[in-house]
């Protein structure tokens, strides 16, 4: 890629590993913006690693990882979180000294101890999670706009070097995120909430809803629209990655679920006994959340997500 | 009102009782396709029909509901549904011979219980549901083409009248809506899941993301976008609506609840165990559910249910 941007591009050389939502995302993103005078990308299937090079957004798809990293200043693992360890310890030996090593996962302690024991000393390793998304995963579903307005949370290790730190940081700004700094451990606990509670959630209510008796398939397809609808978009999330997220991010996300299932108790106790002033509280209080969310601009404004609806026909007068 | 359309109107006179985001989007969509001649409303709140009236939607606001339903040949209750029975024994004695009486509450046997006891043996009670609605709620929430693709489910008693049903399915077939008619015993139950439930699910989650400890509210609003935001959306709901879904649909509720608490603990404990396949297993399962749903036009196609995004600006040149 050649865009002569008014700035010299902030990497010599991105690595992409993995292209699916994320990957593809950054890919068309940095490209638009300029932000490296050359991207590589590789995948694990030859698939995908074809449909990448059809689709003409990177410089070069490389058939390994290996050869991915080399000559890279900037690596990013854009793949399920339990892999991380793995990709680690095969592109230690390839990688150039003084590149930084990223990733984009949901999960940091664990991925960032899994990366760290492989990687040699002369680079700089700084996990990265940038909390965008949509329920739709490989190729083709990156768009460069998804990182606009979102947050990415940077968790340097201790003694991470400063210039490389505030370097991916820039890349993210380049992307349109905001930037939040933070341990791998605070970082679990606040996505545990913001995030995979949220998932497993919506997975249960949708498993429990296609296995009723009484209620066929087909009504709970039709009367969606009186809230399960909203279910099921994350309901619909990558399986591979919500697996390894439960998985690495056990602890969190256990705590959360007690405290869940507490608050869940109260209100299920308040309904039992018709205590009607209990509920409505609770439903007011959490009113105020989402004006907030509005507010700061993590969400749509617009009632129902902005959904669309057609228009009403006026009769032929 | 006086649209002259091809046919001639379905209803001579729609007296509307309550003016939030159904009642608002029923007089929009009904004066639009020029299903009545006259619509009139009347609202508890005389800031509400003082807020009506300026709206300029409905021809005449009345400040009772005995003056509203006076001459109508359609009555609509636009209320809570805990609020049906005292105003169907406030309505009873002025109603007209023949008149049609409905409601559009998202709990159909209390209703219907409630209502029955107190209307005399000349209108025809046939209860309603649209499974349809937004977050907001008052009087300026509402829009015409809030019915259009969406279901609304008629729960006539036994016995009714088969051509006051018609009539009134063909009111809401000319707001865009499609019909079913079942009992209310089974709506209630179908609701339970594809609407009561949800809300209550997500009602507890975005309480118990407001108390944590070792997690700010600012830290929960600007990562909000990692899933959590799509549950503020629904328990942003009107909480004396929806107090009164749970005091009146208690039964099916908490049995939809059990079935939910007995799927959520499989799920606890196959992370507790670190079982990844059973958890890979159940997040394809449900991904199948959301396909339906956008299929039938349920929801949006568009990923991230057509939220918008900002565009890149690419650097200068």
């Amino acid at each position: 890629m050649t865009a002569t941007t008014q700035t010299a591009p902030l990497f010599k050389r991105i690595a992409l590993i993995g292209f699916g939502l994320i990957g593809g995302s950054i890919a068309r993103g940095a490209r638009i913006q300029g932000l490296a005078s050359e991207i590589v990308a590789t995948a694990r299937s030859a698939a995908t690693r074809a449909r990448v090079a059809e689709l003409g957004i990177v410089d070069r798809v490389l058939e390994s990882n290996a050869e991915a990293v080399a000559g890279a200043d900037l690596v990013i693992l854009c793949i399920p979180v339990a892999a991380s360890g793995d990709v680690a310890r095969e592109i230690a030996p390839h990688l150039a000294p003084g590149a930084i090593v990223s990733d984009v996962g949901s999960v940091k302690g664990s991925v960032l101890r899994a990366m760290a024991e492989h990687l040699p000393a002369n680079v700089h390793l700084i996990p990265a999670h940038p909390v965008a998304g949509t329920e739709n995963s490989g190729p083709d579903s990156g768009f460069a706009e998804l990182f606009i307005n979102r947050w990415c949370i940077l968790t340097p290790p201790d003694g991470a070097d400063a210039d490389a730190v505030e370097k991916l940081a820039a890349f993210w700004r380049g992307l349109g995120a905001n930037v939040e700094i933070m341990t791998a451990d605070h970082h679990d606990k606040v996505l545990a909430v913001t995030s995979h509670l949220p998932h497993l959630i919506a997975y249960t209510i949708v498993g429990t809803a296609e296995e009723l008796e009484g209620v066929t398939r087909s009504e709970v397809l039709k009367f969606s629209a009186g809230g399960f609808r909203d279910f099921t978009r994350i309901a619909a999330s990558d399986p591979t990655m919500w697996r390894d997220v439960f998985l690495t991010n056990k602890d969190a996300v256990l705590e959360m679920l007690g405290e869940f299932q507490e608050d869940l108790s109260k209100l299920t106790r308040a309904i039992r006994r018709g205590d009607g002033e209990a509920l409505f509280d609770h439903f007011s209080r959490t009113r105020t959340i989402r004006r907030g969310i509005v507010e700061i601009g993590q969400d749509e404004a617009a009632p129902d997500f902005g959904r669309k609806h057609a228009a009403l026909q006026r009769p032929a007068e």
